[in-house]
């Protein structure tokens, strides 16, 4: 019994860590909650229920279907299924006429090659790629509700319009309830989220930009002493971002109080490419502390000043960027002058390469790694990472 | 009319080759017509319409929900689905019959509060990654079934136990017709399909390798004339394929024909990670066919001879190994003797650059980016990815 306490203890631990790393899961609960108790009024109060019966159960479904953790998603999810539920309806009721025309025998022929054409037809229109993107559930609820109002028809023929009727105004009714809720109370704009992940990024970067320059070229006995160096592997989870950025692009927020009508979705996903690309460079420079010698040679220290400033300088700028880029768009000033600062760096760095005289008393073991990490960083500084800002 | 008709005959041939690239699609949209169209007999056939009413509904929309392209995941929605209804279902008649023991006025308030609380405490276990992982969909319908069953006995209150059972019987019938046909009928397993995503990935690099090496070391008249240089960038889907795998791992698909009960998803993982590891290096090795110089300087020409069997052999191994990997499990013989070849390339160039006379008559310039490539070329040699196969 003390193990299964312990181990109550531990998940409730998690439970509360998870709500306190980000308390607007909290808010979002408790506002799905509230939608769900709010059409439940479909049912508390007579009038209401007289008016649509069994049917209010469709506004309590959407509800809770609907409501999603961010705006976008939920403006995706609301838009779909209203549409969806309409064309499907109005077509369940053509088809449904169609059938009655064809008498007792062949009406459920005629619905059942219709069911079936249309659940095959449109199962594989969400194989479209753009389709896919946009309208998956929509085209999902749109069987859906075919299959329900031709099926129905063929039961209870009599009652099919009204049906149809109840079935689109009730979901009316839920999706603008989920919608009007997650729009209201502490929306989540995945615009914004999307803003504070490539800002994320791009700092992790500059900090294990910053964390290789110390490790690398910093003696043991400079290097402050820590036992975590997580910072040195922040690039880490850059380079597998794709995905998750990709998901992020909220087609269905049009609007947004910092860009208007005209966000720039396809920008960030241009950040978010380069940003990956720096992380690549990044995880090349980093395979070469293993590499390295304990002393650092001649070759190393004529190399070194022009090699941390390049770390330091594009670190800051990144980070600059970064807090920029969380802050307002408009470009901090000093970003442009880091990136001058690691430009210079890098003329400097490449200069003394192709001076044959620092290496002459050097092996090639030693040379070839160091060199290696120089082309590097000469490489990360003129980075497009930078100048999609600068210009 | 013609541009439009244009239009028409272009998305037709994309929708064309859409079926061509994987026919599996096409069966998939035809498994979710007849499935539909079977559980529709639940309203052409008297006797069974008057068994279960509208509720008969439900078989209906399951399946269309269920049916998924591949069976783990038909499979993780139908027992996900199945399992919240049964529990939701049993809560929902339990809540009702407190309720109903609570009077009039205090029924509603009981309902409203029960609701809410559900609602709100099961979004929030959404959050939880383990949860979610395995049973998102599962939550979502816990909600919904509870609010169905506990709204609808407030005006129904006799009808709560049949409405709950028909409820609970429809949706079992309906799992079960998605689950049987999705693996009756050319069923698509997940885990076939990573298999072959990471047999895909391997052969991908190992063709990049060898693109790498006619491109950096070949000169320009011993290279093979293309325009269509794909084969190079063939790694780059490897970079960004982490969530792919992960969603891949089908925890519901509990018996593969190969592994029987005792899939090796784990190890797919690892491979997975392994092989964007050697991605990011043959990324690296890659950004040096810029810094290339036209003639080969006499450090290259003289580490060349190595380097080009590092790449041809290694490159051969994952070739190899992809094609065993897609066969059958049993490593094929012929992996082992190119890393061997591989690995003694490697041996070679090593010591190599430990003879300093090889670089003696060239500059800098040249000597660091080539060693840079030697470099990363014998760090690829003995990659874990090729060791977890021969060990």
């Amino acid at each position: 019994p003390e193990k299964l306490w312990g181990k109550v203890v531990d998940v409730a631990e998690k439970i509360k860590k998870l709500g306190e790393e980000d308390p607007r899961r909290i808010i979002h609960s408790l506002k799905v909650g509230l939608a769900t108790t709010l059409v439940s009024f479909f049912y508390y109060i007579r009038p209401l229920y007289d008016g649509f019966g069994t049917n209010s159960i469709w506004a309590v479904l959407t509800v809770i279907l609907v409501c999603e953790f961010s705006v976008g998603a939920t403006l995706g999810k609301g838009l779909n299924r209203m549409l969806a539920t309409l064309s499907a309806g109005a077509l369940g009721i053509g088809v449904h006429f169609l059938a009655t025309m064809s008498g007792e025998t062949g009406q459920p022929i005629i619905l059942g090659l219709f069911v079936f054409l249309i659940a095959a037809t449109v199962t594989f229109a969400r194989f479209i790629p753009a389709m896919k993107a946009r309208y998956d559930y929509g085209l999902m609820i749109f069987i859906l509700t075919f299959s329900m109002i031709s099926l129905s028809s063929y039961r209870e023929s009599d009652q099919v319009l009204d049906m149809a009727h109840e079935r689109v105004t009730t979901i009316i009714i839920g999706s603008f309830t989920a919608i009007v809720i997650c729009i209201c109370i502490c929306p989540v704009w995945i615009g914004e989220n999307l803003n504070n992940l490539v800002a994320n990024n791009m700092e992790k970067l500059g900090k294990s930009l910053e964390g290789f320059r110390v490790e690398y070229f910093n003696r043991p006995e400079e290097r402050p002493s820590m036992d975590d160096k997580s910072f040195l592997q922040g690039y880490k989870s850059v380079l597998t971002s794709k995905d998750t950025e990709e998901a992020m692009v909220a087609r269905w927020e049009v609007w947004h109080f910092r860009f208007g009508f005209r966000h720039p979705w396809k920008q960030y996903l241009k950040i978010g490419t380069l940003s990956r690309q720096c992380a690549y460079k990044v995880d090349a420079l980093n395979s070469y502390l293993n590499t390295k010698s304990q002393t650092p040679s001649e070759f190393q220290s004529k190399i070194q000043e022009p090699c941390t400033k390049i770390c330091s300088e594009s670190g800051k700028a990144l980070k600059e960027l970064a807090v920029g880029l969380r802050k307002v768009m408009n470009q901090p000033t000093l970003v442009n002058l880091h990136i001058q600062h690691s430009k210079m760096a890098a003329e400097n760095l490449k200069s003394l390469l192709n001076t044959t005289s620092v290496w002459k008393n050097d092996n090639l073991q030693e040379i070839i790694p160091t060199g290696a990490v120089a082309l590097i960083l000469v490489d990360i500084v003129p980075n497009d990472n930078l100048r999609l800002f600068t210009s």
